[in-house]
């Protein structure tokens, strides 16, 4: 068996036709892209698919056409989840099937292979395993789910959502985008409001190959990493509230000023974050993950668990007024979810501190908590097998980024396998993962896929 | 002498008319305002009046009626500035005047005294004047300044900017507001865009009365206070550049993240804002200020610098995106010209520390450099022996706001005369001065102004 590099380039570089970004290469790059010479050197291949868009509708009439192409049967669920499942003479029809899959929409200005590489390459799979007349003894289902970027819809992980029962399907189709039209009303306009909604805990287990968006692979000269476990993620608002003043009036030691306080708690959350990404590095220093990260990598590596202040809002804003207000968003990850219940309460704690020691009030408010999501042990050994077939090195990591196999791998068997990014770069023109590494993970992934299926090895 | 705290408190609610503000104050107060309780329960007085509008037209053209009602020839320059003068018999009609006033626009939602009271309290010094049949030696001149908040056309003190040389005319006629209308359009359409250029430069001397701003003759319990040394103004942005990334996929130890680069900055600034403020009023203990804000107030005074991040725009801003870029807009302040160039100095070392330290880049633009403008001894000595005119308390204290005597003084002899900011509230609906202490910083007012003009004590 073996997958086609030619079939699968021609069916990410005509999806990457719908909702094209164009670029007069010609001209040079703008100096302020802050990405570097190398980069800017390159040539940029982007796209803008939002779901329910008309670029949305032609990747998905793409798609649904190749696996006609292929022979599979094709549904679409009520939130426009897509489907193509070929059941096999050799399968029993009602046999669970493997499914395998991701997503096609994009980020604004994204790049061509966040997505869209995952639907491929298990279509490809799918083929390759006819072409060498594989003879599976499940039925085995492409998947494209609706709404992974959450861009226009909100949230994320929309489609995988719906279906593992995360969020009901009324809610999502009455989603709005920032014009106020439903999700639902945008999907029938594109013909992709289908009916009933895909049931995930039904398949035998789901794989899903991703570009890593770190450098991780790059770095170790690896073609494939098998992902471990995909980190949990909390989201806090924290806001401090001083007293707005003049910043001429205001002596130093009579102001109440929200935003160093607001700083004292970025530089506190950032120390805390390091310690335990560093305790986080040293603990695992025996296992897969760790051993992985600790060879031949030329850059200091910290574990797992980040801490992240990523959005500042100050009131009133201006530069002759003492801020009497500071809301920050942060982002705390762990593939551990006590280490991330440690940092979330270590955070609560220095907020603690600097309203004792700062003349400023605080809160703390959870907005999102999702437990990290550990990949099954027989996902990850059949895309371990793949890849020793393959004769491919493959790297044990993490997921630090959230991916449809995170809602699935809640009601059944999930793995993930992470193909290179370029310089770990990802939503940008500038992600590229080279067309030799897309086969070389798409023929991990088709094994893998047999192997689940129970496809006679050739 | 004496004035009459009827008539000048008539003009000033007069005046509050234009533009006001409506309050429900059967309403329960919003609890947001963050102001404390006492302040919640307070009435709320304010007014919008920017320049060129309906509401700034009406204000002027009341000024003018109660000019022409003392007598007081009336002249409008370029720009809208409008001088009232009294020349008296006893004076000789070409001798240099001595002038006081302020100005009567507001900044949105903005209280009623701050520019107001100067201007009808040096209007109220003329009739007192008058009232008591003084002979001043010099012609008296009562000025209201255009545009000193620089609401609508930017800036501010554009007037007394004008009018000392700081401002070519036609730049500031050009001026434009949000929505492109010119500043010399907008006086013609209210009719206050007069000919020549106001010339303070050829005034005896200027003279103004404004609210404190701040709590220190609150604090004190003292009604007037007679201003040292307008604080000098630097305005600076520094940028941070890092490396924007995903919050999830980026290790600790890979981040180059601007927002943690630029909260280390608003800390050290702070420290050493704190550190110059002690050091200030360490070296400045034997002089009336110190001396001043030393005895008998509740809280710790730090000296006249001041340093204040008070805006941070952070690029992308999105909570699970590591920070690429980070602007921070920077006040300095102090009223000795050597400490602000020191703090300069010490911003733009912090920040190469940071550069050197972290994996940012960094900037530093001097947006403005305005240096302290010390009022003069003859004018300070009017006012305080105004006050022991008066048999009133007066304290020396330096104004960390900058007002038009600023530009006056660059150009002629002038002085300033506080009267008490409740809570040291203003630019709020909330500002209040209780209308003794206006009243009793108007005597002050007119025995300075009928001193310096040299009109007979009574």
């Amino acid at each position: 068996m073996d997958v086609s590099q030619e079939r699968l380039r021609a069916d990410i570089e005509a999806n990457a036709a719908f909702g094209a970004l164009e670029y007069d290469d010609s001209k040079p790059p703008n100096d302020d892209d802050g990405e570097g010479q190398a980069q800017q050197q390159r040539q940029k291949h982007g796209r803008t698919v939002l779901t329910g868009t008309e670029a949305n509708r032609r990747a998905r009439d793409h798609l649904v056409e190749r696996f006609e192409d292929a022979g599979l049967a094709v549904e679409i669920d009520a939130v426009g989840n897509i489907t193509g499942t070929w059941t096999p003479e050799s399968a029993e029809p009602d046999a669970a099937p493997v499914a395998a899959g991701s997503h096609l929409d994009s980020v604004p200005e994204g790049g061509i292979f966040d997505g869209p590489l995952g639907v491929y390459a298990a279509l490809e799979s799918v083929r390759a395993l006819q072409d060498a007349k594989a003879e599976p003894e499940r039925p085995i289902t492409v998947v494209c789910f609706t709404e992974e970027e959450g861009t226009r819809f909100g949230g994320g992980l929309l489609g995988s959502s719906v279906a593992t029962g995360q969020l009901a399907v009324e809610e999502a189709l009455a989603a709005t985008d920032a014009d106020g039209v439903q999700l639902g009303d945008s999907l029938a306009d594109i013909g992709y409001r289908g009916e009933g909604v895909l049931e995930p805990a039904d398949w035998d287990s789901f794989l899903e190959l991703h570009v890593e968006q770190d450098t991780r692979l790059e770095d170790a000269g690896v073609p494939v990493g098998v992902v471990s476990t995909i980190t949990g993620i909390a989201h806090v608002t924290a806001t401090f509230t001083g007293e707005t003043n003049h910043a001429g009036t205001t002596g130093m030691a009579e102001r109440a000023d929200a935003f160093t306080a607001a700083s004292e708690f970025a530089l506190a959350l950032e120390e805390t974050g390091m310690e335990a990404a560093v305790a986080g590095a040293s603990e695992s220093a025996g296992n897969g993950d760790a051993d992985a990260d600790a060879d031949g990598i030329d850059k200091p590596v910290g574990g797992t668990a980040v801490a992240t202040v990523g959005k500042c809002n100050v009131t009133p804003n201006a530069t002759n007024v003492v801020p009497g207000r500071v809301e920050l968003g942060v982002d705390i990850r762990d593939v551990d979810g006590e280490t991330m219940a440690g940092l979330l309460e270590r955070a609560e704690q220095i907020l603690a501190r600097i309203e004792s020691e700062r003349p400023v009030e605080t809160t703390f408010e959870l907005e999102l908590d999702v437990s990290p999501a550990p990949m099954s042990e027989r996902c990850r050994d059949a895309l371990e097998s793949g890849a020793d077939a393959t004769a491919v090195d493959a790297r044990t990591l993490h997921s630090g980024a959230a991916h449809d196999a995170m809602c699935v791998s809640r009601v059944t068997d999930a793995g993930m396998l992470f193909a290179p990014s370029r310089d770990g770069l990802s939503h940008t023109p500038l992600e590229w993962t080279d067309w030799d590494d897309c086969a070389t993970a798409t023929r991990v992934l088709a094994k893998a896929v047999g192997q689940l299926a129970g496809a006679a090895s050739d």
